[in-house]
């Protein structure tokens, strides 16, 4: 496994790789990797000849307060999982290596990225359009897996794929539960172990709304209030928002008429933790 | 040549020269060829293999008001130019093919977008980096080759091509004119005989401002009001812009101490016509 840190050199070898005729697969991560990643890393590796995995903590974003500087970091331990696992290149550049003195340039996905934490984290995919678009020039994959745990991210990249006709696959991954239900992330690192009690409430709403729709509820507001029903009962949760929406554009829909996502973004303590379950009516 | 008018298609045909280890060479236009684009489709065959020359009228970059509908269009003479040249592709796609439904992705450059054009023109630079970011995306080019007419905006797509890590060797060719000085430009055909006559007062200003820094003046107040005085010699004339601007950043300079460029935009008649000229002190 090779460790590339420059632009340059990540450039020179996906052209080598392209010129032999492999097909490159990617996933692009903020490293601290858990069994989720893992997932679209082994994912990735049936898809394509040779995988590169990114690491690397963009500091675009995130907001003024928001946890850049805290975020967990552990290369070496990442290192030795993506060994273990087969990734032929890590690219982990440094923050001045991406985003040079005198950087102005940024990518942005309007429509879809506005409501949910695109209204919560303003410049949040700003950010992560730019350095996907970016990393997608450096890497220059076939194609590439994201989790759908983000899943706003998801369709965002979906859309500026499509839009600016990059020519990579992109392929979502189903979200990697813990035995309890909490989603994997790298942010649940930030719970007390009373407050990662409290955190698999967020599987639980979902999974509750589920349960409605199975039983014949239509009504937004009533999926919506049954899940935030369930996540009332940590009282270390605070809603960030608990939102049905329309699964393809994010619009607003009051009757899950179609399919619908709905996307839960809670604080737990001080770690704010999303999740969502796609609906089909 | 072959002329291909879908996203798919091109995409499809740089693959296959990727692959045969082609030189892609790429002139993005927006048709009525003139010598200036010619010139710059005869350096892109010199310095590759295969020479792409797109022809798009690119919506998102004129502005409301200005002169989207009635831009000069005339494919059938383009192909006949661009044929007896060696153009080995041109790609011309439709509107709807470039901006379908639902499309909302925008490229950004940020401070070199802001004074000259990018002030008198809100939005006109977001439509161009976009549209080019997504030409590349298509057709792959190695190489691109940009007129030096439009500064700015050779500077924003070098600056966005650093900035997102594209791999593409942006090559910027000097201002073609006609024989009495004044910058070839497809809205030339919009001025009529008396404002072709006043239209070279652009050139003559530049000259006149270079006369005066080769005679040893740096003083950009100076520089700026000579032009201006030669501008005003044409009764149909209207400064849009006259301005003496950093070469690399087009931050504002008093003085000429580093390379700068007089940059003018202006109004003959109907036409808004722009022309620059590089200052070494």
């Amino acid at each position: 496994m090779r460790v590339i840190d420059t632009v340059g050199e990540m450039q020179q070898q996906a052209n080598l790789w392209r010129r032999e005729g492999r097909v490159i697969g990617f996933v692009p991560t903020m490293g601290y990797l858990h069994e989720g990643h893992l997932a679209l890393m082994r994912c990735a590796k049936e898809k394509s000849d040779r995988v590169v995995v990114s690491v690397f903590v963009n500091p675009t974003q995130f907001g003024p307060g928001e946890d850049f500087e805290r975020y967990p970091r552990d290369l070496d331990r990442d290192l030795g999982l993506m060994a273990s696992l087969g990734v032929d290149v890590v690219f982990a550049p440094s923050v001045e290596n991406m985003y040079p003195q005198g950087f102005q340039t940024y990518v942005e996905v309007l429509e879809v990225t506005r409501p949910l934490c695109g209204a919560k984290r303003p410049g949040h995919f700003r950010g992560v359009t730019t350095v996907v678009a970016k990393l997608f020039h450096i890497v220059k994959p076939h194609v590439a897996v994201f989790g759908e745990k983000d899943y706003q991210q998801l369709l965002t990249i979906r859309r500026m794929v499509q839009d600016l006709a990059m020519d990579v696959e992109i392929v979502g991954h189903p979200i990697v539960r813990e035995p309890d239900g909490l989603a994997m992330s790298s942010r649940n690192v930030y719970l007390s172990p009373d407050e990662r009690k409290q955190a698999r409430l967020l599987s639980q709403a979902l999974a509750e709304a589920s349960r409605l729709v199975e039983a014949g509820e239509r009504d937004g507001s009533a999926l919506v209030s049954a899940a935030r029903k369930i996540l009332a009962q940590g009282p270390s949760i605070r809603i960030d928002y608990a939102e049905l929406r329309d699964a393809e554009t994010l619009e607003k829909m009051g009757a899950l008429d179609r399919p619908g996502v709905l996307a839960l973004a809670a604080y737990v303590g001080q770690a704010r933790l999303i999740d969502n379950a796609v609906l089909q009516p």
